[in-house]
């Protein structure tokens, strides 16, 4: 297969690829405790066992009592109530709240029965020992949280696909759903290619370089809620490549490759990828700086991602195509989107009409609020990622950016 | 101590509070490996042991050579140079280029000695066995990534106190630095109080409700960074909470209270707080909502938060707080801005002024960008946060924001 054919623009690309996946998530599920679920996509959907709050709450500290007991109350005209006790936190009123009567209740604790409101303490006196004074009127369910009112019963609290976070973890307790079943982290084989590339904790002979990208995209992979495989480091022969692919594809929901960074490797990562099984390739090459040489295929139920060689390609197009793939057969459905800093743009930054650009930027505090850097490096190395803060895009209908320009940087 | 004399505005709150932190962090150091270093806080700047890349690369498949061999060359009238072989990938050339010479090269591998440039293959074509015709001339330097390009070595390539990202953890890599020394993760102790509390795993009686800020702040504070040590959850009784209290201060680096909802069990902690040495409670009171009921002190090395009940607000409040707190004692320098989401809004929102406000809100995709619709609910219940993707600011001098107004959504 010759290279680039065609360049597809990214988002095109990514559409095409998505929808090659199978439908349905392909990981399996596990049941973990609540606890333990932060950040974890879950399997299938909530309903709520029983109301929260469980019983009628006073939202303030005061008097529960039965509103029509109170209207027309003023300071200068209070009304009168009988002070039946008061409701500890914690337990149930030892008797109800009948015509005239008042319980001492707190922020929190359970209304008696009888009672519809509750008069804020600022809003009384208590003059007697047995007596309060009411200074203004209660409407009906002030100040009460009423049972059900943030959730009822049988109510759908949360989908399948939903990602939980510290709130989602507080619900599922509050309700008492202690285990949720999850899907499985998304195992993702990474394979990094090239003759020239040696393990990271070996000393390179003169020619040879240390490993990067099996950890760079470990991380990220690790970031997006996947569970990275390393594969190792494979020399460019095609047969070795082709068995260590294989196995990858056999056990993993993902397989990543980073090709060697010549033509030639590059184009023996696409030939294997393409031996894995229908639809094979689909895109092979995108109108996108860095990160052109991008091979995107699915064999069986198993994406598969080929990424150029170089660091920093490997990075941002791994970020475009290995997050998203990592949610879609993980089950994790469309989430927030990501958000961005509004900053403004310290240099002019070429691009070309037509293609997608990535450019990162540091970003640097002014009192005309941020500033976007751009860090260039003409060849893309490892630090000119470390030197930045994030990136900005420039979509393919514009011919570059001028330097005091307003973008939006997505941070890293 | 009487609650509430005086509300602080929350940003000047957190300034105060910050500046009565001890100047150095307050956690121990690690050594971990740097493959499982992401998110860790890097302990001490790190400097090149050697340059980056540690060879002169080729930057394109083509032909290494002398640059001042190509003057002049064209199409129509190339030069003829003489081909001396080809650099393997990760070996080392087997001679240098000299004059009228040149050698095969592919991206990324090594620049034979003698050469300074190398032209495209594009740009050439092989016409005899030993010989390649040049069609256009290169400038010294071209298409090489000269040995150190990217770091030169005795370069201070990373500083203490930023949070190790995938690049990071690559460029570190790369230059076989295989372990860092570390902070290790601050231990957060998080105390729930409360006569009305049980844990979220037993079943609760007419009048009690499940813990759920225990877990939402852990959640939280493991998110932040932090190592959360649950304290568990104690009665409104001032001894047990002052033991305890005591008991989580000298075990770890903040200490997290969460209140009861009642004035009387708010100013119980305060009061508790206020014993555990100096400066003691610092804020107490907040000009914001949610989360007014928020106490701020520092006793010895350690900050100390007493949140409201309020599960939203513990939340919210959390979020203001124990995160800087958890970056501050952690070891972790100021990072990137949060990214926002530019959102319009779809009802109106009222604000006191004075008071910075946190409106929770849902996201939704529209034709004409993203829509932030409020999630209102009067008692800020838990599934407030769970229906809300994020949070919109009012600050102080605004009153209230209309619908259709563009906003600035902080996800979750």
């Amino acid at each position: 297969m010759p290279e680039f054919l065609r360049l597809v623009p990214p988002k095109e690309a990514l559409a095409r690829w998505l929808r090659a996946f199978p439908a349905e998530p392909t990981v399996g599920r596990e049941l973990v405790p609540t606890t333990e679920a932060l950040d974890r996509v879950l399997a299938e959907p909530i309903t709520a066992p029983q109301p929260l709050p469980s019983f009628a709450r006073a939202n303030v500290d005061g008097y529960a009592v039965r509103a029509e007991d109170t209207y027309g109350a003023s300071a200068s005209l209070p009304a009168y109530l009988k002070l039946k006790g008061e409701v500890p936190m914690g337990e149930v009123a030892v008797g109800n709240v009948d015509r005239g009567q008042a319980y001492l209740v707190h922020t929190g604790g359970m209304v008696p029965q009888g009672a519809d409101a509750v008069v804020m303490l600022e809003d009384t006196q208590a003059v007697r020992q047995h007596e309060v004074e009411i200074h203004r009127p209660a409407a009906p369910g002030q100040n009460v949280i009423a049972a059900g009112e943030d959730v009822v019963p049988g109510e759908r609290i949360l989908e399948a696909g939903i990602r939980l976070r510290p709130q989602e973890i507080g619900g599922l307790l509050a309700l008492g759903i202690t285990r949720v079943s999850v899907y499985e982290r998304p195992k993702v084989s990474i394979l990094s290619t090239g003759d020239e590339v040696v393990p990271a904790e070996t000393d390179p002979s003169p020619g040879q370089v240390r490993d990067i990208n099996s950890h760079t995209l470990a991380a990220l992979v690790r970031r997006a809620g996947g569970d990275p495989l390393l594969g190792g480091i494979l020399p460019d022969h095609f047969e070795t490549l082709e068995k260590a692919v294989r196995a990858a594809h056999a056990s993993s929901h993902i397989v990543v490759v980073t090709a060697g960074s010549s033509a030639s490797a590059r184009d023996m990562t696409a030939r294997v990828l393409s031996l894995l099984g229908e639809p094979g390739v689909l895109i092979h090459g995108l109108s996108i700086k860095p990160g052109k040489p991008t091979i995107l295929g699915v064999a069986g139920r198993v994406p598969l991602v080929g990424l150029p060689g170089n660091p920093v390609s490997a990075l941002v197009i791994a970020g475009l195509t290995i997050v998203p793939a990592i949610a879609r057969v993980g089950g994790a459905k469309a989430a927030v989107p990501a958000g961005r800093v509004r900053a403004r743009l310290t240099g002019n930054v070429p691009s070309e009409a037509g293609r997608d650009d990535y450019i990162p930027v540091r970003l640097e505090a002014s009192p005309e609020g941020w500033l976007a850097e751009p860090v260039f490096g003409k060849s893309n190395l490892i630090f000119t990622l470390v030197r930045a803060d994030g990136m900005v895009h420039i979509p393919p209908d514009v011919t570059g950016l001028a330097a005091g320009e307003s973008v939006d940087v997505e941070p890293f």
